[in-house]
């Protein structure tokens, strides 16, 4: 299963790519367009409408009816990810410049505003008489990832964040736009309302443990930059699921100490060794794990309600994939 | 008429405003929800859905069946405002604090996101027949607005631009949604085709007599002003109607006097002056008056098209007011 899983999405984002192009094609001026294009370039995991057309599928539907609606999530992902990278002085994405670093901040806000509009004129295509819903649906889901990322924000001020307000904040910011992909298969598709439920509860629940892990694997992924990563969450008192909670599992004393570095211009080796010592104490990494593993188990029950087809076989296969991904 | 089109566009006023003030009712996070309500909050003229209501009518329909839409493009030019101001360094609009100087420009970018995504969720209200078109006439305008923008800004480092380019700029920027008005309203009032295309050209042209006009009353509005702003005009190299004219219509060495302006971090009264001159010289007050004279005779031209309602001559009445608008 996981060969085809990886033959369906290489042909999946294929489609995708070849559509977006289409809608981007040349246009003028070519200041508004090219970082448009360039935004869209960077060559992604696609993950969000690959879903959505495997949701398609999965429910008895043809891939080509939400084709147009997977380049919708597409864009309007990469229209909240232009303009999240102003507003958090991202200047790396996928190993390339961001677009308000390659320009400036005016160019990111005005080409990721023209690819939210390119979103909704790719939705336009659907079949009409799924529009209202599918543009309802989209809607909702834009705007829960606006508020998600005005919570992400309004969390770099607070020291007082719970593990449960993240959870909160991620199921906005992240874990929506994946449920998005899969409700808005599974509507195109012409799926019944327990699929569409079942899909939107996967979609979620798959989410929250790509988020929960994409935390993790930031940390893990690569063991020679852990510190310095470490370092600059603390200092910039980035409210991940790893400090969130040693912040909830440390004794007041180690809380005390730890809010000290966020006063310290620059932290020592042993600082950091520090950090690492309480996080494994405290079994931050395993609570991670565990989460990742609920999440997962919930996206996975989600699927019974589907009838048994390839198509649910391929969702299956990418929560097996998410499970053992590590990067 | 005249009585009764402000009779008529007060109730229009009230009826979106609260429509939009139950799209953006209270909502969390208010660090999202609060600048929103801000920003629409600061009693514009309303135009827009003024025209978009007073279309429906001219087509025979109900005012009620373009409300929704009305309120959409609304909202969606409160949008372009938050970010416009972002990018133009803009403090002050209707007499208060931008978004972006109340808060910062992380909030102006994500209320103004949110703002037009509420757009969007606003005309999805309307009849689900006519969806399709108007979402299409909806998204085309806002990314032409886009372009408008993206033009707006290269002309500010560019010394070539012709009068021709400006047209073509504010046929994009703010010609447009007065375009989308005027069409949203007669789609939706159950309009003919040649109805539909009639009210497109008179919103069309109403818009940019509605911007050069804004160009010139800038300037004379306030005679006190008048030195500042031809001042910061000539400095920050704006393209307006009346500093393009000059530059198509003054001399090589009038020309090359300018250009030295730009280089001097401040003008003295003498230099102002010299500018006020030249632009009587050359006509340039007269050569802006003629253009919004011929705009609103070819959008009065448009009207002709349309049976001879009350509505039609409310639509002609806001061409009278505008004709003499001195604000």
């Amino acid at each position: 299963v996981n060969s085809e899983l990886q033959t369906q999405t290489q042909k999946y984002r294929q489609l995708v790519s070849a559509l977006i192009d289409k809608y981007l094609a040349k246009d003028k001026p070519e200041s508004l367009y090219e970082p448009m294009r360039y935004a869209l370039q960077g060559g992604g995991k696609m993950l969000r409408p690959t879903l959505a057309l495997i949701a398609c599928c999965a429910v008895g539907g043809n891939e080509k009816d939400a084709l147009d609606a997977a380049a919708a999530i597409e864009l309007a992902h990469n229209f909240t990810l232009v303009h999240d990278d102003i507003m958090d002085n991202d200047e790396m994405r996928r190993g390339r410049d961001t677009v308000y670093k390659k320009w400036d901040a005016n160019v990111g806000i005005l080409s990721g505003d023209a690819l939210l509009v390119k979103a909704y004129e790719a939705l336009n295509q659907v079949n009409s008489a799924y529009l209202p819903r599918t543009l309802k649906e989209f809607n909702q889901a834009i705007l829960k990832v606006c508020e998600g990322q005005a919570l992400d924000m309004e969390f770099e001020s607070r020291q007082d964040v719970t593990l449960e307000e993240y959870y909160y904040m991620i199921d906005r910011k992240t874990a929506r736009l994946f449920s998005l992909s899969c409700v808005t298969g599974a509507i195109l598709g012409g799926g019944s309302e327990t699929e569409i439920e079942s899909l939107r509860t996967f979609g979620l629940e798959l989410g929250r443990a790509f988020q929960i892990q994409d935390d993790l694997l930031d940390l893990l992924a690569d063991q020679k930059t852990l510190g310095k990563d470490i370092g600059s969450d603390i200092q910039a008192n980035k409210k991940t699921f790893l400090m969130l909670y040693i912040r909830e599992h440390a004794d007041e004393q180690t809380l005390l100490q730890l809010a000290g570095f966020q006063k310290k211009t620059r932290l020592t080796d042993e600082d950091i060794q520090w950090v690492i010592d309480v996080m494994e104490k405290v079994g931050a990494v395993d609570g991670a794990k565990n989460q990742v593993r609920d999440a997962l188990a919930d996206a996975r029950a989600a699927l019974e309600h589907l009838q048994d087809t390839e198509s649910r076989h391929l969702l299956s296969a990418m929560l097996d994939t998410l499970e053992h991904r590590t990067f």
